[in-house]
């Protein structure tokens, strides 16, 4: 099986030449970090990606958790993985030094999460499943609560999980059924059920907590009803972990993503489940959005990260495989060539590389931004927030969708071997397909972006936006080579701002079903411009390096970034051609069309 | 689980109103059959998918044919298949009473074909390739080979299979290395090893019958060196069937299409295989070609099938599921609506349907061309032939590449359950994508569409195929309702016109390399134009009927295929704008790019 699955010569390219993360460390906040110490973590994460991740990639696909007498058990390799994890610091990486964290920038605990995700994506959900749990606490619970739970799920002996769904809500929070009873011993009495939930219950951790949405009993209906709780799997009595009446009604049998078990829960069967309030009553969907916006990128960096796995397992059998020769030269006498020098696996090459590497070029954008939106303060604070806010649907949705293409492109190039396990292919295929799916579906994103962050605040949002496309233009309108390309994305970035005007009006005159009905079309378009522009500032930077000195050793990687960044602008950007010609057409026949009209 | 998985009303549609099958009959050779003869036909398809296939569906994906002891073991179910098809005369069905067949068309043994795909793919290919293999010898073997094996495989007693690729060889024919030593005996002596056979071996049947490509020693090197031979699993030797050294060396485990084995086989490690040589010698690729085309054309009707099961698995899912309100109407304390009033899920049911739709039209119009190009003569079978030969590639990889996309959607629609395997959108997914692998890949169906099939004869069949579209365009501009469409399709033809002729200028100025590059992209915009003629030519027929009888019981079916070709020109027909600023834009960088650019 191909070894690499990550290049960290991108990733550093990425941050250290396009992002100068060490910048951030003027801050006082970074103060403590340096160069020395990102690359430290950067290469500890290789180190656990390949040595203890990846190579349980397979063997935890076809062995996935099994559900026995009312328990799950998983590979027990994430027993290993979650004690490392702890000790390491890495599920607390993010968070500051007094919350038990290292105070890493999410540009490089991002990073590192990039490379965990590439090697092993099913394992890689345990630990940072758990940081987000944590977060939640942090950010929201009480201080007797980060006590007793965040130390534990740091070290990684306690997993945490966010569950949300249930069998008759789904996407629909507002339909929630989990009902949580007050008492006065200061906890509620929970009841209900949770589907789809990661991680729910398993046999690598000594406990679960859950951190659950629920409504307390006479809470208004809808969304505004909805509460958060810190509800676990055992609680702590008398310094004893006891069992806390959440049950484990069964695991899924997945397409993919099979190293990681998605449990169905059923809580207060004997009417014990106790549940904690964290913060506010009624305020559980805004702090748990908070998180879902963290959850949304990370599974756009997950979807980037299986695509990267992906590409370098196909670009390996590119350059090994020998079949056919060029159209020129057809003598059957002379050998066969790799059929990496053919152009049409040339360009199923790039395309993999080009949404793998924009993909994670928006990711880092993201991580920027947040990272800058912790530090600063004020309008620049707010700028920087609003920024991170616009693009996540757009930082989840753009590597989840592509990534499923790039890695069918992937697969592809294998021919008959891609469809046959003894390739990684065929499960990075499997594994791939979660992603337009969990923490909020396309379609979800979708209307996220088009009908909340693209009109917050007036369009304060889309015009920050604007602006950032607008630096990078100027940028590279001074460099010769770039100037096409830079005319291209003008031009595109004007496409969308017309586009999202004439929506607007649509919203006006013809109502929100109407404004709202091609939204995936609209995220998709605004994916296309936003990879566009990373691409372009990622050329921006090939070009300065390549100045400097034009024949150095990485002379051929530079090379191959331009190509990628050409692929994208030549393959990928026209395809907003015919999605804007969609999105101004005006025949909103999809709204007006009845269910009856699927008849026969 | 779902129990649609085809459109009767829909077959009938394109088989009555569209395609007029019946017509056809008025030639002496189909002069025997009647639309009751038609309908017969069509109906105990039905019936054997209903009852026998569609039950084993999910069954056969979860065990798949083991390899014990040499020999493969498949479902049971598989027999029984092969002596129901064998009794009710399916396998031989398309070819003539003489022949021990039925005679059918080809839009009528496709359209029973269709259904028996959709009902279990994996299991429809036992008989099918059994059908394709009898077709060679019937075509070029002597009588003698025909009396041998055809009756046993026509009865369902003995598999066919192609045996055409190698381990070091691949898509490169030229390259195959199995070599056939003569005899004195009327034999001759086979040594090889082929891969990735379809129902290469298994106990459902008593025989496999391979039709073979090998060389003769001392055969020319590369594609004109090669022989095509019967190469028997077992021979008859006084009236007993005896082991040929015909090895089953291993399956594969593969992503889907589980139902079926593939496997590996190893010709002569005891000196005694026994190849019986079909036709002339050398003769062997031009025809297997014939038979390959055949098998291209039904790989598009295997994945518009399984399109098929995809559409009706979500489509009731999506009427019976509720989940959410309409964005107009967000009380929460009103009931929640089926999520198939939501637009975006429209939205992905109508790209569903156009694809399934879509394809089997065009699948039906090429095998109306192979009717009328076998009742017909001279300059008219000519204009047939070529039709058929242009649209084969079309025929293959639309349905396969969009295939996968709309299965894709499919399982979308359905969430979190489109990735269990509680319902059968998983299988589905993993079943479809064989498809732009087998038979061909779509690179290579590029290749022979742009390198061979546009330009042979002068560009005869393009000019033809052109002909056939102004035609449609005719009829369409008549109908005030469709004008707007055959405005929109012109233009489109246009642009594929220029294209075609600015792609045919560079293959003189820059040579076949450059030519070619893009070809997967030619071919890609070709079956959009190809579909969207489809579509324009069923609204025709739509708006005929709606004209007859407005308010019949039928309205909502052509409502809804309106709502379908409507979706089509204006979601995937605009998808052209992009490929043509593509394909015109001159910068043929994937033919100057180096491997080495792929470092790092």
């Amino acid at each position: 099986m191909a070894d690499k699955f990550i290049s960290e010569r991108n990733l550093r390219f990425l941050l250290y030449e396009v992002f100068d993360a060490p910048k951030i460390t003027q801050y006082p906040y970074y103060a403590e970090h340096s160069r020395e110490s990102f690359d430290m973590a950067l290469d500890t994460a290789m180190k656990i990606g390949k040595n203890l991740m990846k190579p349980k990639l397979t063997e935890m696909d076809k062995n996935p958790p099994e559900f026995v007498n009312g328990k799950v058990k998983v590979h027990p390799m994430v027993r290993g993985l979650m004690k490392e994890c702890g000790e390491g610091g890495w599920i607390g990486a993010p968070f500051s030094f007094d919350l038990g964290g290292q105070q890493l920038p999410l540009m490089i605990s991002g990073a590192c999460r990039f490379i965990l995700s590439a090697a092993n994506y099913s394992a890689s959900v345990y630990p940072f499943l758990t940081t987000g749990a944590a977060h939640l606490i942090l950010s929201f619970g009480s201080p007797e609560m980060v006590e007793t739970y965040v130390p534990k799920m740091f070290a990684g002996e306690w997993q945490g999980t966010m569950a949300l769904t249930e069998p008759q809500a789904g996407s629909s929070l507002a339909d929630i059924a989990t009902s949580a009873e007050p008492t006065d011993q200061g906890f509620y009495k929970l009841r209900g059920q949770k589907i789809f939930i990661s991680a729910g219950d398993h046999d690598g951790v000594d406990n679960v907590i859950h951190l659950m949405l629920a409504k307390i009993k006479g809470a208004p209906a809808g969304v505004k009803g909805i509460s958060l709780f810190v509800v676990p799997q055992k609680r702590l009595e008398n310094g004893q972990l006891v069992f806390n009446d959440v049950n484990t009604a069964g695991i899924y049998h997945k397409l993919g993503y099979r190293g990681a078990p998605i449990t169905q829960l059923s809580m207060g069967e004997n009417d014990d489940c106790r549940a904690y309030l964290v913060g506010e009553p009624h305020k559980g969907l805004l702090y748990m959005l908070q998180m879902m916006n963290e959850a949304r990128i990370d599974v756009g960096l997950g979807a980037a990260a299986i695509a990267s796995a992906a590409y370098y397992a196909s670009l390996e059998y590119a350059q090994q495989r020998p079949q056919g020769r060029k159209v020129t030269s057809k003598d059957p006498t002379q050998p066969q060539i790799p059929i990496i020098e053919h152009a049409d696996i040339k360009r199923m090459l790039l395309f993999q590389r080009a949404v793998v590497e924009g993909s994670l070029s928006l990711i880092m954008q993201c991580a920027l931004y947040a990272d800058l939106g912790r530090v600063l303060t004020g309008e620049e604070q707010q700028k920087y927030e609003l920024l991170l806010d616009l693009l996540t649907p757009v930082a989840k949705s753009y590597p989840s969708e592509m990534g499923l293409l790039s890695v069918s492109a992937g697969l592809q190039i294998l021919g008959g071997y891609g469809y046959c396990d003894e390739f990684p292919l065929e499960q990075f295929y499997r594994d791939a397909r979660i992603h337009p799916i969990h923490e909020g579906t396309t379609g979800i994103q979708g209307i996220t972006l088009l009908g909340r962050n693209v009109t917050m605040k007036n369009g304060a949002a889309f015009k920050l936006f604007h602006a950032e496309v607008q630096e990078t233009l100027k940028k590279a309108e001074e460099i010769a080579e770039l100037n096409p390309f830079a005319r291209e994305l003008k031009a595109a970035m004007d496409g969308l701002t017309q586009v999202t005007l004439h929506l607007i009006g649509l919203a006006r005159s013809k109502g929100p079903e109407v404004f709202l009905a091609d939204s995936s079309l609209y995220l998709e378009f605004f994916g296309i411009i936003s990879i566009a522009w990373q691409w372009l500032l990622q050329a921006i930077h090939v070009q300065k390096s390549l100045r400097q000195n034009p024949a150095g050793s990485d002379a051929d990687f530079y090379q191959g970034k331009m190509y990628a960044f050409r692929y994208f602008f030549h393959y990928e950007l026209p395809k907003m051609e015919g999605l804007a010609k969609r999105l101004t057409d005006g025949d909103a026949f999809t709204v007006e069309m009845r269910a009856a009209h699927f008849a026969d």
